[in-house]
């Protein structure tokens, strides 16, 4: 009955990161079976295993469906041939059986090498260009353009839950606010504080809430201290900081104090009317209007930044990217090579960062809401770490420690 | 010591709508101290109160903001005088006390007569043109614009809750996950039998959850029968009702059996790059190739609806506006003449459109997150009211009632 | 058509309150009508106001329901008339018109004096004692008790928000992730500061969260520096407590480290084990076995405390009050006299007290998730202000300012 | 250097259950190393796989530690031992290394016989009687019973994810609020079809929520369907049900118009004074006093019920069990055999009737928070799926199912 078949290996620390569990799950749910031909089991931690599975299946489209998902957990041919390539359609239009990128470390077989693939990212389609296979975004395809379709001939590295790294526990432990914060804001500090040390690249993620809960302080501080090396947000963090640094509320609420300032909403409008007169933040700390925040810190720092807008954004200031497309491609550059990204309170723009990030980057979303991290989770970035509470208090913290 | 001054007149539902509450905690709020000249209470539901008001505070500036924030509220100076005009300093530049406007009904005095502003939002400027006082963003401003400034000759009006519309007693209640949903969708379904009945426009703003918890037929129904005039969302919604049309899944998960395919977000990456061939969603509906759907539907019943784009986007679709600014102007000609606003699962889209309508109009608010809700109310949408559920039962019942 | 009336009266800060806007909201809503005979406004922020207002209703049954939640918004019959007592029909049975009482401040007319409520806490029964009246629990009343029925001879006084303590801005605020920790929690020392220096009582409520978040420390400091006079939880907090005291884990999660120890729940099962030994935790301190935690500094720094049990104990501990009557009463002793009570971590045990204090008791209440707080204002605890944090993280702060 | 060392096995659906990659994480986390000396895996769906494993540690004491969370998740000495038996010291007084249990089906070998554990329960004592082995709570240990202790003699055995059960698909998708709620309510109605037709048992644990948001319909259907075998609560939901029999209000809001009734909390004081004049529920019910509702249902069709008291209390009825040790074992007598167990909008309840049933007991948690969800998960309780949308929602789309 189950008349079409494939014979795929997967490599790697199939139990330990339970990789294995997941794919013989896939199998089941498609409605396939499996055979285990072989299975040879890494005898301590630091051994691989490998492991040989026939799959059968009633239906050659089924076959396919199920091959869509096994070779993102690391499955891959067995019989080894090199990956099919297939021109470009059009502008942004290829093949229907294009392969889809995730975000691991992925390796392609062309004229019978393994090539690793560059600029990693998910969602993305494989383009064989002269000098090897890269991911781009489907809308920079161009007619012609040589892209990976089907499935021979990809090898995708599931890195496992890197269970050595003991000082970091925090990086494993799952999502809840039933957790020590304290703990994991040492443990951060402490690899915020590794990774400066080695000249790593930090990136931060920042949504207004940072200022809301009076986390300005902190961020400076990181900023001051080396610690970021980019700087992400929107409209709103940037409106909100210069309306605390120009008139000490946020969204109205005068933050020393705790005020409410009800209806007060006025004094954002006013920070983006003042900015406007010098045509940008960095004209305004030059001219010497602006003498404190985040942003001020980000100017003086020289560390670059990337604001990009929403549907929702007042103003928006002359530094706000409008054009999504090119806020993406601004986004991407100030991301590349990052070995820390840490996500601050912002679902929008956090989910924007991972997007484009492999999954070998260290990821931290600090979120007063567990979902936030869940769904980042949920939509493949599952290198994200959770910590749950508000920015402004998490800031406090953090300043204590670096 | 308090030798600043200034007398205010307020007129109105000024006790049962809170509003006079309001008005002396802000006073004393601000450190300063009031005396109520005049009160006439209306004598029934239907009289309007009048109140006078001398306001003393110990400096002009304190003064000034505490005025800043008892003009939205209804608050005009008792000595009748014009408003005072400014000409804008340049492009998105205005004098630092220009008047920041509410989302409610304003008026303002010109020549010794009371005008009605035209398409009232919040955040805007009032420009004052031959034709009349009107709300404009600040980007559109240009030099030599004339511009409301400070707090003389405005009067704004706000509506209290409507405490006659016994018919629809959910949108006096406040937002809880301890309601009964089905008596909220049971008025709400009466008031968009009312509207359609009237010819009223009914806009829908929607997230991608729609799709994910299976409300995609309940909105086509919706669509179909004539309930929807103009339909917002962002990228999202559009690729993942397209995915379900032509694969049956969302996101990956199967709708129809719940079955979760992991790892399989591969499907919304083909719907984009389906419907790149043919150039648009409407071409693909004429072609025969989308057959289905909520984009299917809006094609067919000619239903003008705008994407948004956002940092987060896949592809994005050829429909997708991924200039912001233009974004928010095609919003803003969609929600025109609005009376009734469904949001539906959808906080960035929701508050991107909740920041452009008059304070009049009906929103109502679908989410399984109370936040969300409270959010848009804190933002100064107070009209907004919610119904905390999912959205896809919640279309589901819906349907039920149409 | 109204043909049954009433005429009341209400006294105090009417508008400020906004006492005065919910009167005439519920007269609507029961689609009675309203005349306002007379209104002396305040003139400043130091006077009251005077309303007398003639109410109308189509049917004396309505007009009863209206009176039943107009009385306990500070109404009362402008005609003065004696309360009407009316002996108990048995155990726990009194006629089917008692008056249920507020938390608010309470008088009753007896022999054409005024008397004050002693007692005072919501849901309770009003019972004439020979030396006074009292609230008193329904299962209390005897055969015979005489109790207050009706609506004539009974005034509330609502407090209003006590605008002028402008050093507690936090009281006033209303409940949000997105406000500023730090503010609140500087407040909040400060008004502990000056409750232990004035010998005021100070009561904590706390669930296990405190330990799982690493709270202990900030708590035994608390403990130590005298400021907790009675300390209420359930079995939970002390299983938990002890568990970390001798083992260093919580729930199995070892909190140095943050290292999740999963399936690791034995620890809390050995502590009671290891507690039953001695008998009481306090014969477990005394014994010396007990060295360190937050049931240690109770025991040592004779601070009463109570532990309620509830149906997902495990255990209990043999302090656990097992019956819930009798658990109710410890609480109520404990809370008597409280000038302050600090909920931390519990929605359950934080209900049960604030369902026992009366409206004037200063009520804080620290939890992550924003919806306790909610929730406990809806039951008509309305003087409950929140912090959103989570518990460990808050303690840590507070430890700072004592 | 790791001298200490011990050898285990593990037999079952090592892999696909994901048991394996735990095993070898929890051993990494111990710090101590593991060699793999056998490893079968199962070739195809149906068969076991067999995993025998050295683990080394540094200390006996960690070794110990980390069998006490090997032995949970199903491993067991390789070398074949009698299960330790040891006296208890007192009174739920029993020896250091008592085995405290797992909700799984676990055996004890005692004599050279492997025998099955009756009364299967999460933290209990397993006490060896002369007719077998049994779970017992700690406080009900006497002096001299017999408890098994240390690590020897006992196997767990872990059910893996019923992969087959191709029916019920939502009883494996992941707790999220973006899933589609009408897929899991028709699946789970033909799960309680198929109990009830098969004369299983159905347990309903519910909340006050259930009344609140317009269940009470629902769940009678349910009841007079015959679709009920036992009803665990507490007294909430009995005082607020019998208060919308009586009075059509729920906490002072009227459900059928939604109409809140502000500061109405008088009802549900009235409707425990009704219930008290006739002694019980059962006795209102009988008298024709009581003619509605889900209690009056529960009455009529003889399902038994068990309402157990909390802090929060008022009243209560005098059909709640205020003494919490005689709740738990009222609890327990009716979730004995129970096959599907339903938890209605109640953390509290449903922890506590969770903490009785073994693991292979089918248990939805319906709950719009999905933190309640993932907390009963936390717990041990892994067998628990979850639905997010509100209770009254779910028991409407439920009843049309039925």
């Amino acid at each position: 009955m189950n008349t079409f078949e494939e014979v795929v290996e997967a490599k790697g620390h199939l139990i330990d990161s339970g990789i294995m569990s997941q794919i013989l799950d896939r199998v089941i749910e498609h409605k396939c079976t499996f055979e285990i031909e072989k299975f040879l089991v890494g005898k301590t931690n630091d051994d691989y295993s490998l492991a040989r599975i026939k799959i059968q299946s009633h239906s050659s489209e089924s076959l396919k469906e199920l091959l869509d998902i096994l070779v993102p957990l690391g499955c891959y041919l067995a019989e080894e041939q090199d990956a099919r390539i297939e021109p470009a359609l059009g502008s942004g239009r290829v093949p229907d059986d294009f392969y889809s990128s995730t975000n691991y470390r992925t390796y392609v077989r062309l004229s019978g090498n393994w090539k690793l693939v560059q600029e990693q990212r998910m969602d993305a389609v494989i383009r064989v260009d002269p000098d090897g296979p890269r991911c781009g975004k489907l809308r920079d395809i161009r007619k012609g353009d040589l892209v990976v379709c089907g499935h021979a001939g990809i090898k995708v590295v599931r890195e496992f839950k890197d269970r050595e790294r003991k000082d970091f526990t925090f990086m494993a432990s799952e999502i809840s606010s039933e957790r020590r914060v304290e703990v994991a804001v040492r443990q951060l500090a402490e690899m915020l504080h590794q990774t400066h040390a080695a000249r790593g690249k930090i990136v931060v993620v920042a949504g207004p809430v940072v200022v809301h809960t009076g986390g300005v302080e902190g961020m400076c501080k990181m900023i001051r201290g080396g610690y970021v090396q980019a700087f992400l947000g929107g409209n709103a963090i940037a409106v909100h900081d210069i309306e605390y640094a120009l008139y000490k509320t946020s969204l109205g609420v005068q933050l020393e104090t705790g005020m409410p300032a009800h209806e007060g909403h006025r004094n954002h409008m006013r920070a983006i009317n003042f900015i406007n007169q010098y045509g940008s933040v960095a004209a305004a700390v030059e001219a010497g209007a602006l003498q404190s925040g985040v942003m001020y810190e980000l100017v003086k720092s020289k560390v670059p930044f990337a604001l990009a807008g929403s549907i929702r954004d007042d103003g928006p200031l002359p530094d706000t990217i409008c054009d999504m497309v090119e806020a993406q491609a601004r986004y991407a550059v100030l991301l590349k090579d990052a070995e820390v990204v840490m996500i601050l309170g912002t679902m929008l723009h956090g989910i924007g960062a991972a997007n484009m990030i492999p999954s070998w980057v260290r990821t931290v979303c600090i979120d007063i809401n567990p979902a936030v991290v869940t769904k980042l989770s949920d939509r493949g970035s599952s290198q994200t770490v959770g910590i749950v509470t508000d920015a402004g208090t998490f800031l406090h913290l953090l300043k204590e420690q670096l």
